[in-house]
């Protein structure tokens, strides 16, 4: 399989913890979103989108989407899972891991902020402060999911990496870069300082790709 | 079981399809979005994300997000599918799904288009327009993704509904409402009059809950 993805990319991030965690050795090859190559035209032809992270399996089938690949790796390589068996618990991941895929990352990512300097004229500070808000607002509400749940462990749910720690870790990556207050997060501090010391989330951060810049 | 939605909500759209078409019976009730019922105390305690759809089970059991909560009702009431058998046509499925849920919807929802106006004093025009690009970014993926693909039947996999089409309703009643010009999209206008036929779909529709206003 070919993982075609980008270090800074949030979403290409994920996946390549979930390939860590289930021992998945994947050939690695990049975009740069930066200088545009996602909208190359034999990019496009894998990934209408213009997105990372795109999966390319060994049969020429394209994945696309980052938990549509995840929920894929899970179905195909079930072991260590990263969901839960009971489906109420697994609702739970699910829905935790959508705060960050759905609810936060999508609306600040590059193309987003992009559209704010370029056609609404905001100021770099300006569209920073937007990217800080709707962290907040996604983290305040998973905070509060998990703070006093009994179903969370020394991870989002129970005491094993799964799909929801796989999306939150790249987000507080993330939330570095926008100097967001995570002292507002102590829940979700504690869960991400005990994700980087596992090998699998330590060898997917950013700086340890081979296409990483400073 | 207990759904808490709102009839103009995308998001409970979806999953008032999944549970018709799987003809599942449940209590329904209302947040008023633009009332900002959603931030009452006791729904938050609920939904941390004062979002809209909520699914409160016989148990007492709180679940959130559409898809997560699609996936439990796909886990727990099997039939009909809403996801094909191969873990391939699964992934192909799950990331239709999630272009219109993560990369078109949450950046257009009531509460972006409010800081569009409140912090950076957009007008409605310019709103709406920032509303149709993100649709149309979407939507041109969308439409690269199936119209050439022999998967995609009368719906966007195969010939009967699937979590894909039940996204993909939803949006397209979301594009009307900003005058998305949708004869740029013949295959999702095909497949979305299909749907509409469908009493599943239509029953759906936010017209016809009961908390619906002109």
């Amino acid at each position: 399989m070919k993982l075609i993805g980008y270090f800074r990319s949030s979403a290409a991030f994920r996946v390549r913890i979930g390939l860590n965690l289930k021992s998945i050795t994947v050939e690695h090859a990049s975009r740069h979103l930066r200088k545009g190559e996602q909208a190359a035209p034999d990019y496009v032809a894998l990934n209408p989108q213009k997105l990372v992270p795109t999966l390319v399996l060994d049969t020429g089938e394209v994945l696309t989407q980052s938990l549509a690949i995840l929920e894929y790796l899970e179905e195909t390589h079930p072991e260590p899972p990263l969901l839960p068996s009971n489906p109420v618990d697994r609702a739970r991941v699910r829905a935790l891991a959508l705060i960050t895929t759905a609810d936060i990352h999508p609306i600040q990512n590059l193309r987003v902020m992009g559209y704010l300097r370029d056609k609404f004229g905001q100021t770099e500070e300006s569209a920073f402060a937007w990217s800080r808000h709707w962290i907040e607002t996604g983290f305040d509400a998973y905070e509060a999911s998990i703070a006093k749940d009994r179903k969370t462990g020394s991870f989002s749910h129970g005491d094993r990496p799964t799909l929801a720690d796989l999306c939150l870790v790249p987000q507080v990556f993330n939330a570095a870069r926008f100097k967001v207050d995570m002292t507002r997060y102590p829940t979700i501090q504690r869960i991400y300082a005990t994700c980087m010391k596992h090998p699998a989330f330590d060898a997917a951060q950013p700086s340890r790709q081979a296409d990483a810049e400073a």
